[in-house]
């Protein structure tokens, strides 16, 4: 029997055991699938850990997710069309789910599926290499409790470990005498730690605005954002600025390029993450940064130089869950031979002409048709269920709009299901006035 | 021509070197010796780095290093027999430096033998197999800069990977609601991140001992010491405290077993270290608790199962640079076919005559004893330089009964040297009211 290996049991793994449990259930002959996760449980970044640096069994903390995370776009554009959030919770609720909400609601899909029977937990892969002669690829694996290693032989390899876990941190002058700490937003865990504390944030990204301000809600004194090019430019609330790149410290004192200076207790590093990949010999490892569509992968997926190769998940991302879901239905496909693959070439000029639009872009418009048409492009070739994707698109647009109206208050409007037509209710609480994160205070109805 | 991998370039790895240099420079023929180091720089844990978590690279930071780390043992135990303090710096030193004199020195001897260039810096370890048709070792490494992997085959590998870099990280009850940092003293690197912080440190050994210390020196409002079975019971300064076990945290009220609370703003788990080896296959891999002496280590150094394996520092330590050595010089003898090894079956008895004398342990002066014989063992079959090992003895046990004296004024004391007989002068300041670490600070003499 064929066999499939699939590293990572997040959001874009579980959607690879959903995609083959479907085809299964559907009457096909679906391959052995066998997903390896070195975490304890599934839900990939949505599984939250206190840990930092190094876990328990001494390998890089995969998490990048804090206390107090709040999604930063609306729920409706990242529902699953065959599992809406009315299926799930029984009812509608609001558009920007705290992560507890959305891990229970990714795993319960999972749950309904029965995938969790093909997941080896705490089982890291350590090293994928491919033998030509064989034609298959050599997978060796660590159960991480016991420390005993074996290799084991499979027909694909779908890599889903996602590009969110493996920080880029840059060193500027003075960071090995700052007397306080400099950490990475990957290592940041709660904004409470920072209360009363002066704050600097380095990047100018999704992770550096919602940093500095859930740090200015939990009692940050102040936050200072340093950007290298731009400003993001938000009507910040009070406490927190925005400052041209940073020069050096000296001491405690931060310098900037354009010469003043502010005095920090620590340091936030939201500059980026790493596609990352040390488990799989070079000529099999994705090199790309975080674009919208990354060389080398027919259809954002498949890895042309040895197609029995996939990734999922890799791009930069507006859309998510349903973009890894058309992702893994394609994947599927072409492991169960429903979808042929052209010749390399071909593939290759396929994607050249997707990166040429790529480097026309310009702007999150733009960025959102182009991210939306190639979700089209690939649901075209799939049976993944129908939803509207150009309602998907439109909110993208809308959500962008509020933000630059309230940066503290987008995360209070609500839209309407692309699969099921629902408009979220309004949250009981502004988001910005609502301390408590727990599933239970967002689900409450009573307030 | 034979050829010799050796995993880092720390304290163990350069002696490895070093012995090899020296074989060759008095006529011998030695083989071709490789050291792949993961760190941009020699000296391993001496290596400071402000980093914590993941490198610039994406890998676990080796150091455990902090700053404002001074020798908690007198450099007279440690000393290089073939190359002196007084070599080195020309003139007697104080016997309890700072980190950054320890670097000058270990590097120093480094710089001497002209061993930088068998090293591979920026190349990390990615997986090491036995191929018992070839007899031969395959290595792969990365060149992490490029990414780029490649596997190298070796006659002997050589591991001097040290055991302070993967941290044990127990969770208590609780950990993931505090409202402050959490971190193992793997990532604690300064200690004015907690001043005027209400700390509490989890442990009983050299790094909650440290820590605590430290933490005080530099500023926290009170440090709260929680043991698992017995407290330290040195006579602390004020505002540091022993407690027993941590029982859980609610909030930030920690609970101990006894039942009294205390709010505490930041935990440091000063709860060691683990033998990490992700880069071996599992039936190479030495599996052992920090003990004295590991099983499956002929004379503390050859893998009994496959002895063209070899594995330097792995014991618990009271003796290192000089035992580094010792088993450098026995390991390469090894190699050099200058000491013939027993076959498998006497190996295993020797190992287990010393850990039954292990088993009858009873305390410091027991085992420094114990190191004491292990480390003459080994001196008796090589030709390192000679030195008082008697005398470094007699050294540990005055330091244990100064530790007891004063905690804080230990390191303020002098020792002889065990190769020169030099007496280490004073230092010009008491170590408890020194801020400075610095080199510069430490060797000038007109304060």
């Amino acid at each position: 029997m064929a066999r499939v290996a699939v590293v990572g049991a997040g959001p874009s793994g579980l959607a690879q055991l959903h995609a083959f449990e479907e085809a299964r259930r559907g009457g096909a002959e679906v391959p052995e699938v066998v997903c390896f996760e070195k975490q304890s449980d599934w839900g990939g970044l949505w599984n939250y850990t206190w840990r930092t640096g190094l876990d328990q069994y001494g390998d890089p903390v995969h998490g990048s997710m804090y206390r107090y995370l709040w999604s930063n776009g609306p729920k409706e554009c990242l529902e699953f069309a065959d599992y809406t959030f009315d299926e799930h919770f029984g009812k509608p609720i609001p558009s920007f789910p705290p992560r507890e909400v959305l891990f229970d609601y990714i795993t319960g899909r999972a749950k309904k599926s029965n995938v969790r029977q093909n997941i080896q937990f705490d089982t890291a892969v350590r090293w994928i290499s491919f033998d030509p002669v064989r034609d298959t690829f050599e997978v060796t694996v660590e159960s991480r409790p016991t420390g005993s290693t074996r290799t084991e032989e499979f027909d694909n390899v779908i890599v889903a470990t996602g590009h969110f876990s493996s920080p880029n941190v840059p060193e500027y002058p003075g960071f090995a005498t700052f007397p306080g700490r400099v950490l990475h937003a990957h290592d940041f865990r709660d904004a409470q730690e920072f209360a009363g504390k002066d704050l600097l944030v380095i990047g100018s990204s999704y992770s550096a605005e919602d940093i500095a301000l859930q740090s200015k809600k939990y009692g940050a004194r102040s936050v200072t954002i340093c950007y290298r090019n731009a400003p993001m430019g938000f009507g910040w609330p009070e406490g927190i600025s925005e400052v041209p790149k940073l020069d050096r410290l000296e001491g405690r004192t931060a310098h900037f390029v354009d010469g003043t200076t502010r005095d920090v207790d620590a340091i936030v590093l939201c500059t980026g993450y790493r596609h990352w990949f040390p488990f799989i010999e070079d000529n099999l490892r994705l090199r790309t940064d975080n674009v919208l569509y990354p060389s080398d992968l027919y259809k954002g997926v498949v890895w042309t130089a040895n197609p029995k190769l996939m990734y999922l998940g890799m791009q930069d991302q507006y859309y998510t869950f349903n973009m890894f879901d058309a992702q893994a239905w394609f994947a599927r496909d072409v492991v169960l031979g429903r979808i042929p693959l052209p010749a390399r070439g071909e593939m290759e000029r396929d994607i050249a002409s997707w990166r040429e639009r790529q480097d026309t872009l310009g702007g999150p418009a733009d960025d959102i048709d182009f991210q939306t048409d190639y979700v089209r492009d690939l649901l075209e070739d799939v049976d993944y269920a129908a939803f509207d994707l150009d309602l998907v698109r439109e909110h993208f647009n809308t959500w962008e709009h509020h933000k630059e109206e309230s940066i503290t208050g987008y995360r209070d409007k609500s839209f309407s299901s692309p699969c099921t037509g629902t408009t979220g209710p309004v949250h009981h609480t502004p988001w910005w006035d609502e301390p408590d994160d727990s599933l239970g205070a967002f689900l409450r109805t009573d307030a």
